[in-house]
Formats: structure tokens, C-alpha cells, sequence
């Protein structure tokens, strides 16, 4: 048969690229179309196209940087040895000190639950004695404000910490590097949310004078605990260990219960402290963020490395800092969070997206793995292809696969690990992260929970400061 | 453009139905090929296909009937309400009597690790002092044997069960019977799995003597323990509770722990039993069988219903009841298990598929929830996909989905439940199994685990006798 007689008896068939909705358009008209998942590079963005060609010089060089970040990253072994009071421990917090989530921020700046949780954790200090009182000290001056994440510390939302509340101290064998995390209060109203009522006064008070002391005499009784081994176990369990902790927690009490008997506290201490975290199906978050922290401070420094080493919001602005850049946040505004709502909140309630806790999407889990933690999306919204869909999707922008975090569905494909800033302005693809939702006015706490993606602005001005530094035309004026 | 030109002008496809090696033998050779999966009725089997035809004036009459029995099975509502010894409370279970899983057998035709299961039984009883003397007691007739299903209880494996055994007590609210069945020992050399050596009965002293009396009250003073709540849980959580139980194993363990303070037991008693709880992943396991057994018993003796109530083996014969055939074995011999071993032993070591705990499956969980625990491939071999088509197979013989128990990977699609042994002859779709493999020999232990399937003779002999029963001309005999 003479092929081209062929190809003009039978009916044409559209191959579709970009625009999904074309295809749609003719497909539903009774003609053929076959689509391409296609984007310009860089979204067709000429001015980032270009300083993508620009790097390509120096693809060998950076692509070895990489692989070093990432084995740093894959070699992290982090343990959890203690529970200290922060102000004892935590590189800088003395005086009226309060460290907090994301890049540095002014109390001006600064949203409502912030500063709702910068006042609870003035009450709680007893700097103050009422929300007035807090309030004026907060704005005079007096009170110092820091990033966490410059203090080896990392925190959920808010991420207040203020010297007396207690901290996972958490020991990466192999680095030697140490990070440190706050406690879990549970759900609702809490001071991490933004709320500051006495109710979450009390837990704190309950948490600071007997979980504490309890739970730091049974991590030594126990000789520590190992992080990566329930990190990698709970991924096989429905936990991606950011939005859902539900087996890490329980396999962590597991790992501590036998050693309480050979403990001397009062049962009622006992009987608190245990229901306290067995009731916490969260309880495990900010361990899984101190682990993931002292795992990423372990990539940063690698020269011509364009992998992420934090990625962390504050509730007004979003910030990444990339290892071959150093200490530099390149920041952008905080987008909404796509997600479900408490029964009478909605998005109009919503603060913009919050916290630390992207620290776990940076090292590889999170909205990383959510392929591995499916029942996720009956907290976060979605289908079971979502989940899935989300996490392969990250492979595109990353540099690694974590094998030690296998994924179920995916056939226990490791979690895709290692944001290399190049492909994620190439593909114009951004990390996918899970988070809670804040109320956005001081004082209420979560009102849901969702799926967000970092801001483009971060990763297009970390582009353009990788090319000035790393260029050679650039290097000439450092 | 005439449609039949077309048509010649086009290369042909060939559909093939049946067997797939036809269509990829085309397919390798360049030719379009279709495959449809497809089986003739009753697997060609024409005496087969008669009887199912000989049931279709009684269709509606069975499709109300097992409507009820699944109505049964979905409304249970399991509770372990305490641990108690198998003598005091198991029905008939007094003086040398010993209860085993799988249909009635006799010391003749038991199986090694069954054989070495009874031995180790006789001496944890104290019958006999020695192994000779105890199978010489075993074989003399003066012990008296019977199956646990008869009794209103169920044991993994070998399922032996003496008088001196502890027991789960599970209640079931909406029906108001009761099931018991022993408690996990662990992996590696124990009872269950034949073995007899004086760490098997030294472990199975302290369970009686110390472990027993501490999770009895332990349980008490919680009130009880839900199981449908758990088993929903961990079926997002990588468990299908039959093989794999980690998840679950440690919810229980989290609900039970803050009731721990308040109990009067010395420091190391509580010690060692928290501990052997906490370090066995497969804990749950002997619970979620007594839930599963009350809540089939509960679907038992529904008139017409073809129905499936237990499935068993005693490591010789494979049984099944159906809720419409009352308390009858249909029987066919035990199949091989299809599975990865330990080092050092395969297929030529393997005993024949054993225990009670084909409950599970029966009640729509264990083999049939298999989507929903994916990581149990690692230990019973396969892949994610393979994970996933078990339990999308198992739809096509059962009569409902258990909305309960929402499998992630399907977007919570319920399991499926209520095995029709019409759709298991109709489809020639055996009912899959998760299980442990057994030495052969008495005296070793569990050597691996694997996927087995339901013999076809049991569900074929089971069909026979509903169309003798239930068929006009057959009821005229009767």
C-alpha cells in the first residue's frame, strides 16, 4: 500500500502540546488528539531562559557540587539524644529573646497569628502579664526577634521559641551537627497557631515543668532514638512525617514505652505525660523537622551546588537558601494554601502559608512522599492520584532519590530528594508542599490544612544570584 | 469515504479473549492485538456450570439472603474486653483436651509442625515430661482433639490451644457473641508454627503467668478495646491485618499505654511485658482473627445465602462453611504457598498452607485489603501492582464493599466483602490468602511467608450441596 495514499484516507490526528484544554476542546468535537504534556523552558521567560544558558558552561562543575549536596544529604543518621529547656541549649536565645519561623521579620511585618504567638510566649515568659502588656513590649524594641533557622532551630508555623520551652535535641552522627525543635501541643488552639488563651498557657506550663523532664530521662533511658528508621518506616505506614505523623508517633512511643517503668516520676506524672503524646497523632512533626534540619545544614556551603537547603516562611514573606549561596534568604510573598477548612472557616479566614515544617519538604518527605501517605488528602484534599501525582511530579526538579525512604505505590521508589534550583525554573515546576492553615488575625489557631507551592520569585532570584557569583563575567566585580 | 474501503484498506487488529500469550506472541510479531481478559463460565467445567444454572430460578432469593449474611458481617462491632486462660472460659475446653485450627483431624493424619505444636502443647500442660512420652499420650487416644471454630475460637498456623493458653475474649456489641483466640508469641521458633524447645514453653510461661494478668487488667481499666476503629486505621497505614500487623500492633499498644501508671504490678513484670508487646510487630494479629471470627460467626446459619463463614486449614485439609450449609466442612487438601523464605530454606521445607487465620480473608480483610498494604510484598514477595490486582480481583467473588475500610491506593474504595461461592465457581477466581509458612517437620518454626489460594474443591463440593439442599427436586429427598 503506498503509504502516502494512506495518510490521506484515514483522519488526521491533533498531537496537542501545552494547553491541555485544546485537546479537551477536540476530543469532545469527535476528533482524534493526542496531548503532550509540554512548557516552554523557564515558562517562556527569555530573561531566565538566559540565565539558565548561562549556567550551562559550568554543568559539570555544578552537577558534581550537586551530587555532593545530596550524598551529605543521604548520608545524614539522625538521633534524637535529649529534651532540653531551648534557653539552656539553642545557640543564642538568652535575654527576652524570641526566635520564630521563616526569614527575619519585624514586628510591624509581621501577621496576625505571629504576633498572636509572640504575645502568648511573652505571658508564657512572664514578661508580661496580660495581652496589652505583651503587646507594648513586643513593639517597644525590647523583645529581639530572630530566625530560628539561624539558631540551628526550626519550629511549625509560627515557630515561636522563647527560652523556656522545651526543645528535641536532635545529633546527626554523621555530620556531627546538632538542630533543635520545639515540642508538639497537638491540635487547635495552640500557641504555634497563633492562639495565646489560657488553655495554651497551661499546656505549655504542663509541657515545660513535667513532659520535659519525663520525656528527656526516657530518650537517655532509651540511649536515644534513631530518627531515619521510623522516617522510613512510617513512609510505608501513610505518613509522609509532615502533615501526617500517625505511625511515626505511635512507632516512637512504641520505642519509649518499655523504658518507663525503670522511671521515678509520680503516676500521675506518668499517666499525663503518656496520654499526653499517645492522644498526639502529631506528636512526631517536630522531631521529623530537627531531623530534617540538621540533615539539610549538612548540604549548605557546597560551592556551585544549586540545591535547596531550606525552604521556610514566616507567614508574610516565603524564603529559600540554596547551598552554593550560602546564608542568603531570597524571598518572595507567602501564596495561599489550597485546602480543607475546619466546619465555619474558609479561605477568607486563611492566613497566607506559614512555618518551618517545609524544612521536611526540602530534605526529600512531606509533600515529597505523599505518594507514600495516600489517606493524607482526607486532611489536605484530593484524590489517591494526587497524592501520587505530586510526588512524581517532584522528581523532575530534583537531583536525587532517597532509597532509604521507599515509596508502596510507587514500587518503593525512593523520595525525590534534592531541589536543584535550575529545574525548577526550567520546568517551571514548583516544590509542592503540605501545611496547616492559620487564622489569619492573633489569637485563634488552625482552621484546616492544604497543599501549597513555593513562590516562583524565590527560586528566579536565587538563579540570578547563582549566575552573578558563579559567572565569569560576574565574578570580575565580587 | 466508504466505510468498507476503509476497512480493507486498514491492517487488522485481532481481539483475543482467553489466554494472554496469544495476543503478546502477535504483538511481538509487529500485528495489532486486543486482549480481553476473559475465562469461560465454571472454568469450562460443564457439571459445574449446570449446577450454577440450576440456581438461577433462585437468584433473588440467595442475593436477599447473603444481603442479610453481609448485612451482619458490616454491622459487627468487635470488642476485646479482656485476656483471660483458655480453660475458664473457651466452651469444652476441659481436662486433656487440646483445640487446633483447621477442620477436625486426627493425630494420624496432623501435619509435623501440628504434630510438634500438640507435643509442645502437652508439655507446656505438664501431661508429659518429655517429647517421647507426650506423642506417646498424643497417640494413645486419651487426649482429646477438636477444632477451635467449634468453640468459638480461632489460632494462627497450628492454632493449638490448651486449657492453660492465654485467650483475647472478644465481644461482639451487635450480636452478642463471643470469640476468643490466643495470643502472638512472636516470629522465629514458637508453638504456632510447631515448635517445642524450651524457649517455646518458657515463652509461653511468662505469657501465662505474668504477661496474662497484666493486659487483662490492663484492658480493664480502659474499658475495653475497639477493634473495628484499629483495623480501619491500619488499613491506611500499610497493614491488611493478617501478615502484616505493625501499624495496628502498635495503635493497641498506644491505646492501652496511659493506662499503665495506674496499675499495681512490680517494675520489671510491667518491663518485660511491655516490651515483648512492643518489640512484636505482629500482635495484632491473633485480635484481629477473634474480631474477624465473631463477626462471620455472626453471618452464620442465614438460609440461602451462599456466603462464606470460615475458611481454615489444619496444615492437612483446607475447609470451608457456608452461611446457608450451617456448620458442614466442605474440604479439598491444603494448597502450596507461594512465597520468599528465610535463608536457608525453601519450597522443599514448606508445609502445606495452615492456620485459622484465613478469618481475615473471610471477612473481607488479610489477602482480600492486600491494596492497602503494600509494603507487606517485601515479606510475602511481588510487586505494588500485584498488591493492588489482588484485591481488585477478590471484587469479583464477594457481594459487598465494607465502606469501613477505606483502601488508599483505590481512593478509599471500600474491601471487598462476603466471599459468593457462586461468583468463586461462576469466575473461577480462587480467594487469595496472606500467610506464614511452616517446616514441615515438627520442631522447626515458620520459615517464611507467602500468597496461597482457596483449593477450587472446596467451593465446588460446597456448591453441590446448596443445589441438594435448596433445588426442588433435590428438597423432595430431604
Amino acid at each position: 500500500m503506498n503509504s502516502m495514499q494512506t495518510l490521506f484516507d484515514s483522519q488526521p490526528v491533533v498531537i496537542n502540546a501545552g494547553l491541555r484544554e485544546f485537546a479537551d476542546n477536540l476530543r469532545d468535537r469527535g476528533y482524534g488528539a493526542l496531548h503532550v504534556e509540554w512548557k516552554p523552558p523557564a515558562g517562556g521567560d527569555e530573561k531566565l531562559y538566559s540565565l539558565l544558558r548561562s549556567l550551562k558552561p559550568l554543568s559539570e562543575q555544578i552537577d558534581a557540587a550537586n551530587r555532593e549536596a545530596v550524598d551529605r544529604i543521604l548520608a545524614a543518621d539522625p538521633v534524637l539524644t535529649g529534651i532540653r529547656t531551648a534557653g539552656d541549649v539553642v545557640p543564642g536565645l538568652t535575654g527576652k529573646t524570641i526566635f520564630h519561623a521563616g526569614p527575619p521579620i519585624s514586628w510591624e511585618r509581621m501577621c496576625g497569628p505571629l504576633k498572636g504567638a509572640v504575645i502568648g510566649a511573652i505571658l508564657f515568659e512572664g514578661w508580661a502579664s496580660d495581652v496589652a502588656e505583651a503587646e507594648r513590649l513586643a513593639s517597644s524594641g525590647d523583645v529581639k526577634f530572630d530566625s530560628c533557622h539561624h539558631h540551628d532551630a526550626v519550629g511549625p508555623m509560627t515557630g515561636v521559641l522563647p527560652p523556656s520551652m522545651p526543645v528535641f535535641v536532635v545529633d546527626d552522627r554523621t555530620s556531627g551537627k546538632r538542630a533543635y525543635a520545639s515540642l508538639n501541643e497537638g491540635l487547635g488552639k495552640v500557641l504555634r497557631f497563633g492562639a495565646n488563651g489560657p488553655e495554651v498557657l497551661e499546656r505549655l506550663a504542663f509541657m515545660r515543668d513535667e513532659l520535659r523532664p519525663f520525656l528527656n530521662e526516657l530518650v537517655e533511658r532509651a540511649g536515644g532514638v534513631d530518627v531515619k528508621p521510623i522516617v522510613s518506616q512510617a513512609l510505608q505506614m501513610g505518613d509522609e512525617c509532615h502533615n501526617r505523623n500517625k505511625a511515626a508517633s505511635a512507632l516512637l512511643l512504641r520505642e519509649l514505652v518499655p523504658h518507663v517503668p525503670a522511671l521515678d516520676f509520680a503516676p500521675e506524672i506518668v499517666q499525663r505525660c503518656l496520654s499526653f503524646v499517645a492522644s498526639n497523632e502529631h506528636f512526631f512533626l517536630n522531631l521529623s523537622m530537627a531531623a530534617a534540619k540538621v540533615t539539610m545544614d549538612a548540604a549548605r556551603g557546597v560551592r556551585y551546588s544549586t540545591v535547596v537547603t531550606a525552604m521556610t516562611r514566616n507567614g508574610t514573606d516565603f524564603g529559600i537558601s540554596v547551598s552554593g549561596l550560602g546564608e542568603t534568604w531570597f524571598t518572595a510573598a507567602a501564596d495561599d494554601v489550597d485546602g480543607l477548612y475546619f466546619p465555619g472557616y474558609g479561605p477568607e479566614d486563611a492566613n497566607p502559608d506559614m512555618g518551618d515544617s517545609t524544612i521536611t519538604e526540602t530534605s526529600g518527605i512531606g509533600g515529597f512522599a505523599m505518594a507514600g501517605a495516600i489517606p493524607i488528602v482526607k486532611f489536605v484534599g484530593g484524590t489517591s492520584d494526587d497524592a501520587i501525582q505530586f510526588t512524581r511530579s517532584m522528581y523532575t526538579i530534583t537531583v536525587a532519590e532517597n532509597t532509604a525512604y521507599g515509596l508502596p505505590p510507587l514500587n518503593f521508589r525512593g523520595t525525590p530528594t534534592g531541589i536543584d534550583i535550575r529545574r525548577v525554573i526550567e520546568r517551571d515546576e514548583r516544590p509542592v508542599l503540605n501545611t496547616g492553615i492559620a487564622h489569619r488575625e492573633a489569637g485563634v489557631g488552625q482552621i484546616g490544612a492544604g497543599v501549597a507551592r513555593a513562590p516562583h520569585g524565590c527560586f528566579a532570584r536565587a538563579l540570578e544570584a547563582f549566575v552573578k557569583k558563579y559567572t565569569p563575567v560576574s565574578e570580575e566585580h565580587q
